[in-house]
């Protein structure tokens, strides 16, 4: 069956064009021109972009994804309320709680549950605890091959794993990542520029919420972030919901990264509920107006949503909607190495978005299916 | 009359060139192809290079640029044994010795020393306390316009002027100066970002030894450095002895700013002379092991040479020697408006240093004619 969404202005090429889009199956057809179709529908005055892809999120409301598939089979269809067409469930806490929820991942990436599971992204245990953030010190682990085979396996179903690099024994880890095609993420670290250099070289191309549980740059000890902000090779998340990290700042990361930044929200499960008192990695967190704290004061996880994330950055901070959209769509899905996300094109699976001129979701397609509608 | 220099690498267009280079005048005439000539020497297995520009050096060999015309005499004398063909002399004291100082800077200008007096530096009086350095606090003065023209007139021979913009007043001392063509450069501060944007659109073009006396950047918290480094207009100072910023941040900053770096020295009275106890902006400065420091373990001021800074960046830190050169020499002179300083092209002053392998300085031409020989 082939569908027609007609009158849209649609982002392709990093330009947005004025021009029927047909879909077919679960693909993207052609852009522009005309062919005949089965159903049509008219969304004049809308932009169509690609669906936004979170690789950094715990969970919503209420539940937590080492929580396994009753949160995966909650959030995969909340999410496309948000924009949300594929995200990598993370997953943080004791070993074996891990472990299964890891092994749920993979039974729901073969699951159509509404967002696509994408992969896992495993928050810890080969964090150091001087910067653990949120996370529960109980659970962290200094590396051994061992443990990481236990939890992983081959890596099977894990797209991303987070590890601290200056801790003993972390370069085996982050071989053993880069061997089996998981992307060994630097975060939770208080490596030094050496160190940070160093993981490089081992297999690191990516880094774990920018800024937030590394060491602050000094000129006379940059630490971690000098080397990930100037390194190409290392792709940046983002926390956008401009508390963890300033304007000026993200302004510098895009400065540095041109462009190799993907937003994430690290949501927890407050996100989408009132605010209160909840529980991350077993500690109590505090949520109010929206912020999520531990009772220290720490930030801990976010409230943050993408479609909220994509309003930041070009309503509050007056960034180009045409440089945002890529931070949410194309770069996760390089990654991630899936060319047929993230993007409009031919051949492409149809994950898009409909949004108004307020940046505001009117609808959410994965695959071509119309999975949430205002 | 036209002199031949034969057998050396020239740097000139962002690469080296084995070609004859020819000098008529003061200037370079041609670069390869034959031309008759009066006189010619063998440098084989030489590099000529441009010589070097300091835009912020206060002293040497035991004298201070504060202290006028002596010091301007003495030490023009003796920079071409560094490198140096030109240089803002920076001034920093009490006013009125700076502002006789300034006045030498004019006349100096107009001498036939060795190497050229470019213009002053003035280097105060309108910075922040909470940031001064080694300055001296008495001398700090709040922003006012009629001190201002008293101490540098409408800007004649003056190049440029340090300003901390978030001091009431500083406004109109930044506009003052962008409009008397005088850099305005941005430094000794504690400004937030939103302040470090505002004076850039006030007319700041420059930064004052980056990452020195400005506030450390948080991720909540980013002060002047995301802003300078992200902003194209800014040109910023980066003093080079690997002591004042570490190498990865030095790294940073080039990725950052695509080479619109100048290196500085930042160098004072006690460069070039034995560790000891000197004084500088009226504090007494412990020099050890050639790192100048206050009482109080605060650095002060350098001991640095351009020649060891070129030998710093490319030897110690591995950066390749066709992207630093250019740091020292054309970078500065453009801050300059000078293009007739800082590359070797015909036309261009033949200002030129001549360096071996291990980029000694081997001699030194400031106007075509040998200044120094080692």
């Amino acid at each position: 069956m082939t569908f027609k969404l007609t009158g849209g202005r649609i982002f392709t090429g990093g330009v947005f064009v004025k021009e029927d889009l047909y879909l077919e199956g679960d693909r993207i057809l052609q852009i522009g021109g005309s062919a005949p179709f089965d159903a049509s529908e008219d969304v004049s005055g809308s932009r169509i972009v690609p669906g936004f892809i979170d690789t950094h999120i715990h969970g919503g409301l209420g539940v937590d994804f080492v929580q396994g598939m009753p949160a995966l089979e909650k959030l995969s269809r909340t999410f496309p309320a948000q924009g949300l067409t594929g995200y990598l469930p993370t997953i943080t806490g004791p070993h074996n709680e891990m472990k299964k929820a890891v092994a749920d991942v993979r039974t729901a990436m073969k699951m159509d549950l509404g967002s696509r599971v994408l992969g896992a992204h495993v928050e810890g245990p080969f964090l150091n605890p001087k910067r653990k953030g949120a996370l529960n010190a109980g659970s962290l682990e200094t590396p051994d091959l061992d443990s990481l085979v236990d939890l992983i396996g081959r890596g099977e179903g894990v797209a991303k794993m987070t590890v601290a690099p200056e801790l003993p024994g972390a370069e085996k880890i982050i071989r053993y990542l880069a061997a089996h095609g998981v992307i060994a993420s630097i975060g939770h670290t208080v490596a030094t520029s050496e160190i940070a250099e160093k993981s490089i070289a081992w297999g690191v191309t990516h880094a774990t919420h920018l800024f937030n549980a590394m060491e602050p740059m000094h000129h006379r000890k940059g630490g971690v972030l000098p080397v990930v902000l100037s390194r190409p090779e290392v792709v940046c998340e983002l926390v956008s919901d401009l508390i963890h990290v300033e304007p000026a700042m993200i302004q510098l990361a895009l400065h540095c990264k041109k462009g190799r930044i993907n937003v994430v929200t690290d949501a927890m499960e407050a996100t989408g509920q009132p605010d209160g008192d909840y529980v991350l990695s077993g500690q109590k967190v505090l949520v109010r107006d929206g912020i999520a704290r531990l009772e220290a004061g720490n930030l801990a996880s976010s409230t943050l949503t993408m479609d909220q994330a994509l309003r930041n950055l070009v309503q509050k901070m007056g960034l180009p909607l045409e440089s945002v959209l890529p931070l949410l769509s194309e770069v996760p899905a390089d990654l991630l190495g899936r060319r047929d996300l993230g993007r409009i094109r031919p051949g492409a699976l149809a994950d898009l978005l409909v949004l108004d001129d307020k940046l505001t979701l009117r609808s959410t397609y994965v695959g071509a299916r119309k999975v949430f509608e205002r």
